[in-house]
């Protein structure tokens, strides 16, 4: 969901902006694209809008027509892949046949290629000499991570750029090739009102999509020319407020905006921009020099994984248990087996004996533990699937613990039991936690 | 990398597709794009290949635009999204826009519309009522999961199709409606010449990509309407084998491809089709009732995240130690103090004391253990980033272990680390294993 409160006039076709993938396996797809945010951040600094995406095989006729939809529509067109060393790499073709440009090899690709397979020990074979095959008219871009060069040119009234697909050597190359070149392009047209586009990302959990969005309601007003986007996934509700490239929004108004994101979203919102809940997690453990001990059943390791994913987690991660049987509940976090006899595995009570069984074995500040269905087997009448508990001990006396009831497949009630733990650690964390 | 040895001629349109995503937070990506995948192979199914994928955001009028260039190369557009409640939800109006018919409120839309909401004991809103305006002439498709209704007309020689972007209701629209239509109206066209699409997926894991491309080499001689693909990603490097829409691949030949694929990558491969590595080894665990439990380090909990992915997991997870300080391999696993001492973490023969030692205090069949540095800190000139050794111990006096050198970022070599131990367990399998 997404609301485009404003549109002023049709922008100039040079701050509208299309990405090509081209790769049959991305036809496919199953696959997170990685490879768009990037692009799309990176041009909307400059007050270019990725406004079309595509996604084409290793097909020199399909990309041909793909090329042409998008010169007619956008004025910059970034393609990335199909410029590796084998046959079916042929995204150099496809460009110099659509814009009617012959292919040789350029000396400026031709080196910056041999002098890298250099460093690696190699000489180039026929394929990678393929890679130096340039169309004429076109500027190489040089690759200073990978082999492959990349290129740029102008054809149609726009500006077309072929990078390699892998993420590294893209996004090295927009950096230090792309960004540049298409900034002083621009800057050379005089009277271009760019203005960059700004993206501010909120990350909420526990309120459902319908409930952030009634009370977001109205925060934009008619007329101010900032795009309110609500995304849900089973990590939670993600709001952004992004400007638009065709109208002036104010510093000061968009201030305004993220603030009133803020205050109507209060302590649901765990954490802003690229940060994750186990980021804001280990930095909250790491400034108040906290400790914490895991035990795990149904989510299996998946909250140990999330910390120990942050760099520096051997700081605050001591140990995790993950304790599918309720043999191991017993043995390794001394759950007396009369309480889970009485009350069950996935119970409020045995969460709780199992955050401080790993506190107090561990020596630790904090102990978490979840306990839950998580599916399609193991639910009674009395405990469905997708019934959780987590559980907090605390070595100042706090003892926590919450009821979840999710829907879902395992994998989903997995990911949201977890980010359920961790948000009851960053609120024991946020609330100044005592000793 | 694919290679499409062979075109015959160019195909029909009716068989040629193009799905389009619409939604602004897309354009942003960063995501899985788990729609593409089904609905590419639902489609190939009937022989219409999905050969463009595009995204747009939600706006009228680049929705148009994209559809226009979509039914000049497409004869099957399957649009997802922008079918919601809310204002920017405009597929609806875009597709009416486009192909000149009028929106109306249609009965069998209206109705299963209500019908679903009441189920929920709600009654529609006026975004709700919206979802049942229709372009005229278009047939409405039923939801069986949620309340948007979708539906499907023809226009300039392409059937075009709008379905919500939840997978489940895509899913479910595509199973119910929307394959049983395009199967009957490609039926109805006369010397069509229609071929289901078969692609055979292959999954290796520790040869590199040029390794595995050497070893395919020549697998597909010249003339055979089969393309060959490989993937590589962080798990691997998967292989597929895509017959063409365009010409006839007998089964048989395909078969044979297939018994080359493995005969060439032997006991590199470890899956086949949609499987993944802990769904192998839950499987192997499961038939030979075999118990396993997990000392993991610099993993921190990944490996048991991953076995417990799977349905009925607890029949052989027992429990994982993620031991993220040196004093929890002491405490929970029994690794004396100075075997580390006289090793460090990182080495061969702490990898095989925690896996002893997690084996023998579980009492499973098998301990399979990770100690290595994911980094990017933790490192020494003996001991660099990426140097990680799994180990395995079993009650039939088994001892393995097996030291990597891996690249990359952090999460990156956590997932090669987990791959690599997972190998390892399923390699004694299948080998196997005494008692």
């Amino acid at each position: 969901m997404f609301r485009p409160k404003h549109r002023t006039s049709s922008p100039q076709k040079s701050l509208i902006a299309e990405t090509i993938a081209v790769g049959s396996e991305l036809l496919f797809g199953g696959r997170t694209d990685s490879n768009s945010l990037f692009i799309t951040e990176a041009l909307g600094g400059l007050g270019i809008e990725v406004r079309f995406k595509s996604v084409v095989g290793d097909d020199e006729a399909d990309i041909v027509t793909v090329l042409k939809a998008a010169a007619g529509r956008a004025g910059v067109i970034v393609l990335t892949g199909g410029l590796g060393p084998t046959v079916d790499d042929c995204t150099r073709e496809a460009i110099a046949k659509a814009a009617g440009r012959r292919l040789a090899r350029r000396k400026e690709a031709f080196d910056g290629l041999t002098a890298r397979l250099a460093q690696w020990g190699r000489v180039p074979n026929k394929g990678q000499l393929r890679q130096a095959m340039i169309p004429s008219g076109a500027t190489v871009l040089s690759n200073p991570v990978g082999s492959a060069p990349g290129f740029w040119l102008a054809w149609r009234g726009a500006t077309v750029i072929s990078l390699p697909g892998v993420p590294g050597e893209m996004q090295a190359m927009m950096r230090e090739g792309v960004v540049p070149l298409l900034s002083s392009r621009l800057e050379r047209r005089r009277g271009m009102r760019r203005r960059p586009i700004t993206r501010l990302v909120f990350h909420t959990w526990g309120l459902p999509e319908a409930e952030v969005d009634a009370r977001l309601k109205g925060l934009v007003p008619s007329g101010v020319p900032v795009a309110l986007g609500l995304l849900a996934s089973p990590m939670g509700v993600l709001v952004s407020l992004t400007t638009s490239p065709r109208a002036n929004a104010e510093e000061r108004i968009l201030r305004n905006l993220a603030e009133g994101v803020r205050s109507r979203l209060r302590d649901w919102l765990f954490a802003e921009g690229p940060d994750t809940m186990e980021e804001v997690v280990g930095r909250l453990l790491t400034e108040q020099k906290r400790t914490v001990a895991l035990a795990e059943s149904c989510t299996g390791g998946l909250i140990g994984h999330r910390l120990t994913q942050v760099p520096g987690a051997s700081a605050y991660m001591d140990r995790g248990m993950i304790c599918y049987s309720n043999q191991a509940k017993s043995d390794l976090l001394g759950v007396p087996p009369d309480l889970i006899g009485r009350y069950g595995a996935v119970s409020a009570e045995v969460a709780i004996a199992m955050a401080q069984g790993v506190r107090e074995r561990s020596g630790v500040s904090v102990g978490l533990s979840v306990t839950g269905i998580a599916g399609p087997g193991g639910a009674t009448a009395a405990k469905p699937v997708g019934l959780v508990y987590v559980g907090l001990s605390a070595a100042d006396g706090t003892s926590v613990t919450k009821e979840h009831r999710f829907h879902g497949e395992r994998t989903i009630i997995k990911q949201r039991s977890s980010q359920a733990a961790l948000d009851l650690l960053r609120r024991w964390l946020r609330d100044g936690a005592g000793s």
